[in-house]
């Protein structure tokens, strides 16, 4: 018989928390009112998105009109890029220079593509500041690369595939010393969420991205907090919803869900989860590495989210093992799963310097609330068998 | 005690079908995996999708991957008009012509509002086809508006407000007729597609929108069918999801409910429902014109939705007694939900030739698969007294 399914893919997407599918069904059941009607019903509606709006104001410290509701990050994303961008975008032809956006070569492809599009539509200069081979991108690169015509800077939080944090604080902190006021800094913190601080004083940051379904809330919500005074222009128009950031009948119930979820991730035990789960991850390292010859951990451990592993081994394609993996019964990644079935090697792997080869024997292992130390035992019986098998078939 | 709320604003937001909470609950608990993952999980969701596509593809009569899932019908329709205009908007500066854009007066917001905006931007130059008093768009309006740089038309298929149905059908033969391939057709048939028939082929269409929480299915998905070999740009980019045209992970709870729903209105009841509703709607109209005095039903009666009921009353607010009505327990609208909070007199209406001061005086009662006789006959008793309450008030 199959064994159960030994979920390791929390980075791809988390189950709902159980608490949280409680307060979304109502909003999937009788509370079916449209959050514009102005009758009784429509009213619940909105005083839900509005508890849902003070949940994720208290998560990143910042006002409730801050925080503009979207379907996931990567309408976020895509927000935070064009529309700051847009404005120069339509005074184009009056401008002399183009205006510059900095971000890096490890961004998610959802921050990457609408800068690439940008760039190669001729509407904006672009900089690619490279991580180097920790997975990391310093500050004082990205302080370089500031120039007047600079409008946006965009840095991820913490890297997708390979969990290396980047030092947020420390460039929002450089940019504001840099220059005053007219570089927009955002971020991307997704993958962040679930164990850093997004206190968005604490960072200095004007833009922010939060995916619902990587904090064990649903799929289909995520959102943009927008510095009060920082001019976006919105990607889809109609009804005015969000302060006019974000027309579209809102998600009540997915909404509704992210927000319990963000307030969960308040709670002290976090904290106490984080070390719980840091402390398997690092077990599973040390004993990956050890077993497995010509076998590596991609990036900084120390600057690192606590539940990601990261590693490439020699002489495999890290598809193949996932494969195999999965026909055990385990469930992982290559690395991003929005880029898993191009078959190309990460572009993440290949910025830190690896070849395309190297990049793609890869393999993602991210933990979370319902991993146990037996299922860090189950993958180290499972693992470098299948490691073994592969590379034998090679030969 | 507070008498059961009647609702009866189905036009707004419709509640979700127990039969299609029951298929997208799976996708709420124990298959969480993301799409774009190539372990079991993510392939189940994936297949998940691929079920409601085929749903999907099944009601509109075109291929499964001419449908474009989005987060909802708003996001549907900026596609449509950013997505078709966006290539022009690239090449500006080389061209000596503008792309020229038709649509009608009585559009919904999320087609007129991205519109106006590239009209304001200068990209495009648009046209705007007035509606008869009747409420109707006629085609050869729309046919005389097209010109040598036209290279999209964007008419409803029925109007949100007053329920009235466009000639989809000709348009589209004449659009085919007239100019042979470069005018691209789009209709939003998120109100339509209820009690119409939405087969693309049927109405010439190209693009169409229809948007899930107002046929019984969730919040949070809509679709665009874009026929093969139009293009179309993305507005969200990163992943690639949906053929490139969408990306962001997929809410596969949602899309799965909303090709449930889709697939529900293929039954043979939906046909029996509709005259049963039309029926309801019929007697409240008659009643209403008779028992309320200086009261008009606006827009065709022919050529309608058969749920909808659209009043305007003299010498009172809309507003002031969908509050009245909704201390009684009645939730009804003023007209389009969107737009009811702005206090501002519908564009629709204004379209149709009345004054700022008609239109304001106006109530939408839009019935669906709940509503009783009984439920008629109470809305009857309550709303007469309540329209002359509010004109003693006045006086």
């Amino acid at each position: 018989m199959r064994k159960k399914t030994l979920y390791l893919d929390y980075a791809a997407s988390t189950p709902v928390d159980p608490g949280v599918l409680v307060v979304m069904m109502p909003y999937l059941k009788q509370e079916y009112g449209n959050p514009s009607s102005l009758h009784h019903m429509g009213q619940r509606a909105t005083s839900a998105l509005e508890r849902a709006r003070l949940q994720a104001s208290s998560f990143l410290h910042c006002a409730a009109d801050e925080v503009v509701f979207t379907s996931g990050a990567t309408e976020a994303n895509n927000l935070a890029i064009r529309g700051v961008v847009r404005p120069f975008d339509a005074a184009q032809g009056e401008q002399t220079v183009k205006p510059h956006v900095i971000t890096s070569a490890i961004e998610h492809e959802s921050v990457l593509a609408p800068i690439q599009k940008l760039e190669k539509e001729g509407i904006i200069e672009a900089t690619y500041i490279p991580a180097g081979k920790d997975g990391i991108v310093h500050a004082e690169d990205v302080g370089k690369a500031i120039k007047e015509n600079t409008v946006l800077v965009s840095v991820q939080y913490a890297n997708s595939e390979i969990g290396t944090v980047q030092p947020i604080a420390e460039i929002g902190r450089m940019i504001r010393e840099k220059k005053k006021s007219s570089v927009v800094f955002h971020t991307d913190a997704a993958q962040a969420a679930n164990f850093l601080d997004c206190s968005v004083e604490q960072l200095h940051i004007d833009l922010c991205t939060l995916s619902s379904h990587k904090i064990y809330g649903p799929k289909g919500a995520g959102l943009l907090f927008v510095r009060k005074g920082v001019a976006v222009d919105p990607l889809l128009e109609g009804g005015s919803q969000e302060g006019g950031l974000r027309s579209g009948t809102e998600n009540v119930a997915a909404i509704v869900g992210m927000g319990k979820a963000l307030a969960d991730l308040q709670s002290p035990k976090v904290q106490v989860e984080a070390v719980r789960i840091r402390h398997m991850r690092d077990q599973l390292i040390k004993s990956v590495l050890k077993q497995i010859p010509e076998s590596a951990c991609t990036g900084s451990m120390a600057r690192r989210l606590p539940n990601n592993a990261h590693f490439t081994f020699a002489r495999i394609e890290g598809r193949d093992l996932v494969m195999l993996l999965d026909q055990k019964g385990v469930a992982v990644s290559t690395g991003s799963a929005c880029s898993e079935r191009s078959q190309e090697p990460s572009h993440v792997l290949l910025a830190l310097g690896m070849s395309p080869k190297e990049a793609l024997g890869s393999l993602r292992i991210t933990l979370g609330r319902r991993t146990t130390k037996e299922d860090i035992v189950r993958v180290l019986k499972t693992l470098p068998p299948l490691v073994d098998q592969l590379r034998k078939r090679v030969v």
